[in-house]
């Protein structure tokens, strides 16, 4: 097993420049762990002259990645280019049908045609892997698909968007409202091209999407996925949610019922001192649950060039080793069709509301909630200096109905001012 | 790919009937996953009129584990007996040199005979994998030798014996000396049968061995390790521990330096809110730390009938599809030497000094810890009863060879009550 692996990297942003450093950094200790060196043959990107902190020299250069993906000379196509259509995919396609492996970062494409990718790979006696799409540096594909591989799983559950996490734990430690911890963040270059990707969940429903096609062996179905961002969390509800001994996390959660395939991504309010609720910046956490292994919990940086370009050698060196994997953990062909499920299991709820500051307007919204079968846990009203009062609630453990219901309520008393705010807790 | 994969498992107790079990009722989720069957050919265990609660009636029995890895029938032998030596050790070079894959979950065996028996493996063409046999169901071995594959590791660290936290976290709630629940795991069947193999940190310490090894290239060299246990651990200690914001931990830690590898497992404060420092009970926890990854840390059950065959069937799972990774991640024949070093970090450290009730004392102790280059964080001295002060110290960071300068100076004073008692204090 000398021959070496011959690589061609297609996107040499943070990730692709992350992987040739490796490449170049590490050939002895690859070579030894692989059994056989792991060789960049030729690169590919949209411009060329730019300083990317790495010596390409050696490297054949493609101005064309579906021509990069069916060379002659590379064994392993790496789609680093990202974006779930266009030169991304029709890459990938091109080097299953020339018999390349393709390891790719790319969760969108994934998300969005990971069915019809994996049965490409399989037809073409091919594997995709893609560790780095989730959770950065996290092993957590890996860890799902083999080392859980005698366990029914039962739910999978995570916070997978760094950057919303950023946002979120910056806002409570500096006290800054969204838009403009959000600005900053842009400045910093962490948001998507399209920033509604990561604040709106969608980014993070991407990788929750994959990991339950593996948990489940269902076909991905990320229309399936109900997705809330992070958009409409104000620097009040962290404060309100913090004085309660909370933190608001961006939360995926899938899991299989006997209805079918649950999966939501949205905030939840989680107890200040879980694990979850420790999690600072950008780092990431997955929780596994399989029933014999009971409870798994990874974390680790979601996102950045190390960790990204960590992952993708991971999946470069399986292929080194010939460790080959089907893509979601077995046949394509074989996977279900996920039956999904609205997510009923009840919940305690936190709700913001702002009340008209009358007389009577706090017995008129209990009201409400008592006609809806709503029990109270606890209920704050701040001190306000406007005519608006806004009051806390966490209630005990309720639904979604129920609290349409309550919603239905409070429309009617005519004391409501704006919309309230509903957010899920899990005690984890 | 239709062959079924043909187990022989020796040893029946918790793990080998938890391997049974999912054999038996995942039957159809293993072959979708695996791409063939899983199926157990032949069983072995010491007695065999024993209600394990699970039905052996359609295996073939051997009594002798070394015949049973020899059979015919047999493509992977599971050593589940445990022992460094005797059994274990003959049944799993026979099952290698009749070119049987092992996957064993004996930490024992593998910290003192892994070298030999990697060997062994690769000369004959097969593999020997041991998941089940680190930290439990968490699959750190897979983790580290895969997941991370393109890192330079640089440290590894964790909580990897269950029976020693579940101690030491009793101690703490329930408000117990060490002896009464040390009794109490013992009647609860927690403890080795000699149960200085976990509370004296050497079952620890075999783990923390394997993890080095493939970490960082070197053969194992559990000898090299300074294990000290929890015996001396007092509930004084951990309540002086919890007064300043501490808990204690068994804590393994190897690490590369320029001098050589470390290997140290030993008590340790750490911050009772960190990650480690909130593991409850059995509970296992793995950091490890690679220079593209930074820092991933890994969380779940580290024994158990569950936990453990989750970790055992991840290996059946990898060799059923085709996945063999050498035993430490690289040849066996290829492993460096360790070049062992005295780890000699600076660190803060608590201690504890019984003081003979007498004016001049304290003083004389400060200027010890002054007299060795050792400054003070904090001091509390407690309300005592008897003749003998209580004296907490938190030093500043400093070395061990300053330490047993200090407590040379110690002994001189003629105040001490007893010896004193230093456990060091790791920031994570």
């Amino acid at each position: 097993m000398t021959t070496p692996l011959r690589l061609g990297i297609a996107g040499l942003g943070t990730v692709g420049a992350g992987v040739v450093k490796i490449v170049q950094t590490h050939a002895d200790l690859l070579a030894r762990r692989g059994g056989r060196p792991v060789v960049i043959s030729a690169v590919s990107a949209r411009t060329r002259d730019k300083d990317r902190g790495v010596d390409l020299s050696s490297y054949d250069w493609e101005d064309d990645p579906v021509v990069l993906a069916r060379r002659d000379d590379v064994d392993v196509f790496l789609e680093l280019m990202g974006g779930p259509d266009g030169p991304a995919k029709a890459a990938t396609e091109a080097a299953l049908a020339a018999g390349k492996d393709v390891v790719t970062a790319n969760k969108a494409m994934l998300a969005l045609h990971g069915q019809a990718l994996a049965e490409a790979a399989e037809a073409a006696g091919r594997v995709i892997r893609f560790e780095a799409a989730v959770a950065g540096g996290i092993p957590v594909v890996k860890a799902l698909t083999e080392g859980l591989a005698g366990n029914q799983i039962s739910r999978v559950m995570g916070v997978m968007n760094g950057t919303c996490n950023y946002i979120l734990t910056r806002m409570e430690s500096a006290g800054l409202p969204y838009q403009t911890v959000f600005d900053e963040a842009n400045a910093l270059g962490y948001l998507e091209a399209d920033p509604t990707l990561d604040v709106g969940g969608i980014d993070a429903g991407h990788k929750l999407a994959l990991l339950a096609a593996i948990a489940f062996g269902t076909k991905v179905d990320f229309d399936a996925i109900e997705i809330e961002g992070i958009e409409r969390i104000s620097i009040d509800d962290i404060r309100h949610a913090a004085d309660m001994g909370f933190r608001i996390k961006l939360l995926g959660v899938a899991q299989m019922t006997g209805r079918g395939l649950e999966q939501r991504m949205s905030p939840c309010l989680v107890p200040a001192s879980s694990p979850l609720g420790t999690l600072e910046n950008a780092t990431n956490m997955v929780v596994l649950e399989g029933d014999a292994v009971g409870q798994i919990v990874l974390r680790g940086a979601g996102a950045g060039e190390g960790p990204t370009a960590s992952a993708v050698m991971s999946d470069v060196m399986d292929i080194a080793r010939g460790i080959r994997v089907a893509t979601f953990g077995q046949p394509a062909t074989g996977l279900q069709d996920a039956r999904p499920a609205r997510a009923t299991a009840a919940a305690p709820y936190y709700l913001r509301i702002a009340l008209e500051d009358k007389p009577g307007a706090l017995a008129k919204i209990a009201t409400a909630l008592g006609e809806a079968g709503i029990s109270i846990d606890r209920m704050r009203q701040y001190q306000h200096a406007e005519t608006t009062a806004p009051v806390l609630i966490v209630t005990h453990k309720t639904t979604r109905d129920a609290l349409d219901h309550a919603r239905a309520g409070f429309a009617k008393t005519g004391v409501m001012v704006g919309e309230p705010v509903a957010i899920r807790i899990e005690k984890l």
